[in-house]
């Protein structure tokens, strides 16, 4: 088979998506390019096709932020990785580590760099991040986005901890990712959700309470009871404002809620003002840094923790993983992988 | 002259402000009697006068929290205070360290235990906070409510600092404090205002730069031009919602707005949603423990830091205080003094 | 059985514990009494013997931190806890939260305040601390000296958590406690032990791994191996200066290791300086704060983990129990249970 | 006057340094090329001559961390520098932000990558720093070394503030900006030191009160005497092993001393165990991050701070700026100026 990339050009839903052919690129100095052996689908991918997502895609752009390979060629002055390493990129091009500025954000694969849908990626050394030795690549490929803001959303500014109650609301793979975060860190997880499969599914992944939001409409009151009146410490609001009433209300005094998800209000219902009789903070993060990154893959290797796959697609078959992943309900990652190139070049530049 | 006492009697405006003889109280173990020598507004002080306010006064209660007098008397057991001592207690009669809780909120001097307005007041031991040597008892008077919030808005979790820029919205007494504290923790103070003799006297506080909303109403335009268009990195929103959405708009990137101000929006107009492509926290905070107090009076101490007194009243024309207080537009704390009684008894329970 | 206590006359080793009939205390305004259950041992209570605690028991003290009881009278006042409570006592009784300063630790039970050897015991109020359900009295009798420590150790100033690794020093209660607590955290942990029992045993307590300091006498190598040449995060220290060289070099660049173990260095060896070739922090802490202790309760609790037992004695052989966790290598607390007193007083100040 | 550079060949004492003729380099892609303004001189630097310091000089390098110029050309893909920009280069090449670790100290400026002591100098793109605009070059070149140990010293892992005491040991350059900082900061700040001209010239710098270690060898005990008897919260301790006892006794109870000095004990003197009867922490930084570097220059820069200059020397005496350094007991920074380079190439690479 030969090389191919997608590419996207935004504002023309499924049919933005083309595929073209892909010469094997030549890394510039302090850049990587690796053989791309999966990549997977993010809410922000969608978001990217329809206009909503804050950063506007470059059309022609090569989508998907997560995405793993093997290192086939280095540029010159690259010294964080080698060979055949097994990488990834962090999600922002230019944020390392540290506090969040506005500047950190501004270059994302998959938006306004070439991203993972192809058989080939560069990828900036700086951004280069190797991934667990226990997960597979279709697993490895699922990190770099939902995976680091769950991170993110429990691990800073300080972690949550044995002794906390976490709430988790949506079904989504950040909150996925969060329940298994949780309770690696030790607290206890009540995860709101819709139907009785998606709750055997949290529960067996570490949830310690489901509360089924079809079934029970006023989930708010279902949490403050599990929770002996008091509300949890954290949560990790991972729909948007849809739910944020509610997730404010299932919070206790002082709790933190962690706005992740991007669902808007339906047209003309007003926003609701969260602070009405209640002390506590609301936060909207992004992502996260190549050393959160690092510091969440240390986590899963030492837990040999895997993510949660929900079904597979080739490559050439990037276009139904698309509609899959938009329409299908799927509960865990959406991830395309790639077939190994025949007589690939032996690309190396040094 | 004779001891009195106020007695707050919610929910009839001023009226409900009434006078009455007072005994001198004896302590119980672990109380200590006060001798005030000066009390002060907030406007929680209104608020538990309207119903506003989240805790309702207990009609009969006397009113006030911030106020300050000398030990005369000593329960069984204290050993926290000695006679003589001049004292305020903590804005929470049950808060003493570390993160707030709801059980912490529950009691409080002025709105269900009784407060400052009287010649005597029975305080806590657990609650007495000793108050800086520099300080008249009039500037002491000041510190519990409006005091403490701002401190407690500035230095947690984490201490603002040099290379910071910090917004304060509103002339009140909570951003006063503040301009002064985040210049006391080297910070760079932009303060928002109405009209040139508030902004001149902010100045003469310590703002780095004012900007009149007045003259300016989109300020936060204006603030993001102070910031060569980065926004601040946090804002003490002490008026409330009305100004929310211009201080989310004058914030940075990953900044933390404070909101202390407990302004309603006018009827009928929408609460607008803050997090709309912006990524910041917004927090609501109640004052905060007697640990933040004892902290923020060994600064003021350090600093030889004074607090702006707009008046004074005597005990007796404490209504026309209030009156003052709300209508006046006072720019810096309403005082109330207290005659020293005559012949009084000699309390002692030891 | 009548109502006994214990005495403790320092300097005379265990012929300084002595036995007296003890009255029903009457609990003064804000203290509880209680019937003591089971009360446990810990290294300070033999350097309170020895006189080698930093703070000299007062003579004649009832001996013990540690023990837990049912509240059978509560004083004027009381709110933290009712008639029928099972409750401890926090270590210090007067340190309640938030950073621990020099006054907070002059006041101790079992050393300059009553303690828990003993049929009855006053606790003051603000030194109450309930303790987790699941618990037997035996278990709840062990938490307030060394399981205060070692969680204090693994989470202040900010917690332990996956990804990094722990090296527990020692195998007495300390360490075994420090291994649980950082499995609950979701570290991986290395615990030097001495013996292929302990380390047996430390294996089914959640270490990771263990290293045998009798048969791997420079065990700070095998660390550094275990550990990929890096050194662990973090070291709790609990033996003491003979060890403390060995956990620095165990130690990676920029690591914490916290000094709890009291041991002291033979006659006549210079201390090693620490600091040579190597960037690290070492300090030394004392216990915890009540706020700690119940932080430390809510994990225990929602984790339903249990103390390490060793053995237990009754009341009327404290003094065996003394000599046999002083001489006979314990692995896990050595518990005293006190006998149900019959006919016993029925005793309620209101 | 022709370009030159020195060159440093380790264990010759100053006759090691030498001076050659240097060629404008042309920068590789991430990299820019300054012509070198000023650069100063850091204990560090003749510690690197004399072999004490814990990473090997190569032989024939550029000797000096800190140094500032003018950028003369850029490599491919630079962003973060441009033409003219006036820059410095962080002290690690690449340690960029967050927690230190053992890989970020292996590559320093002056040590094993050319540094400042030259007509030009090649600063990888990651660790280029711009400098505050108010700052003459003699001043920017003195930031650093000295600077930024001492800013981490006193802001990671949380910032001291007002209200809090810190003692700096020693009046080198980390002491001098210690103190400036911990002014700015807002905190008290007493100097041990030595000789009343030096005290004078602290007390000028901002420090509150002095202590002549010259005149009153127990200055552990002034210090004791000056706070009370609660001893400080902080120690900057910028001699080392000779007065941490005297430190350890100054500090209060559960301090931070922060050791940067790396004067050794005299020879057969014995490590004196610091934890004897004291609860505190003892750590050991080794200057800072580029993240650390950037907030120093944003405080300094709102600040309008100014270092400390003893002395400059004109490039072709640098030995005798060495010599002055080491033997002439500076109070202030000892600087190195360069000239213009006359008819200098016009270096551009793009």
């Amino acid at each position: 088979m030969n090389a191919i990339a997608y590419q996207l050009d935004p504002l023309h839903d499924l049919a933005g998506l083309t595929v073209r052919e892909q010469q094997a690129p030549r890394p510039g100095p302090h850049q990587v390019v690796i053989a791309v052996r999966a990549a997977s689908l993010n809410r922000r991918d969608l978001m990217l096709m329809d206009g909503s997502y804050p950063l506007p895609a470059t059309p022609g752009v090569i989508p998907l932020s997560d995405g793993v390979g093997e290192v086939i060629a280095v540029g010159d002055d690259v010294t964080r990785a080698a060979l055949g390493d097994r990488v990834t990129a962090s999600y922002f091009v230019r944020f390392i580590s540290g506090p969040q500025r506005l500047a950190h954000v501004a270059e994302q694969y998959g938006a306004n760099h070439h991203g993972m849908l192809a058989t080939y990626a560069v990828i900036e050394e700086d951004s280069v991040v190797h991934v667990p030795d226990h997960l597979t690549d279709i697993e490895a490929a699922t990190l770099a986005c939902a995976g680091v803001v769950a991170w993110a959303a429990l691990t800073k500014p300080a972690p949550v901890g044995p002794g906390e109650t976490i709430l988790t609301v949506g079904s989504g793979n950040v909150a996925l990712f969060a329940v298994q975060y949780a309770k690696m860190l030790g607290a206890r997880v009540i995860s709101i959700t819709s139907g009785p499969e998606k709750a055997e599914r949290l529960l067996e992944l570490g949830a310690d309470e489901t509360v089924d939001r079809s079934a029970i409409p006023d989930w708010d009151e279902k949490v403050l009871e599990l929770t002996d009146g008091h509300g949890v410490e954290h949560v990790v609001e991972a729909v948007g404002l849809p739910t944020l009433s509610k997730s404010v209300r299932s919070a206790g005094y002082n709790a933190t809620v962690t706005m992740i998800g991007a669902s808007q209000l339906p047209q003309g219902q007003p926003f609701e003002n969260p602070f009405v009789g209640t002390y506590l903070g609301i936060r909207r993060i992004a992502v996260g840094s190549r050393d959160d990154f690092e510091a969440m893959n240390r986590a899963i290797g030492q837990h040999r923790m895997r993510s949660v796959i929900d079904r597979t697609f080739p490559l050439d078959q990037a276009v139904a993983a698309y509609r899959y992943f938009r329409d299908g309900d799927p509960f865990g990652k959406v991830v395309i992988t790639m077939p190994r190139v025949r007589g690939g070049p032996a690309l190396t530049s040094r």
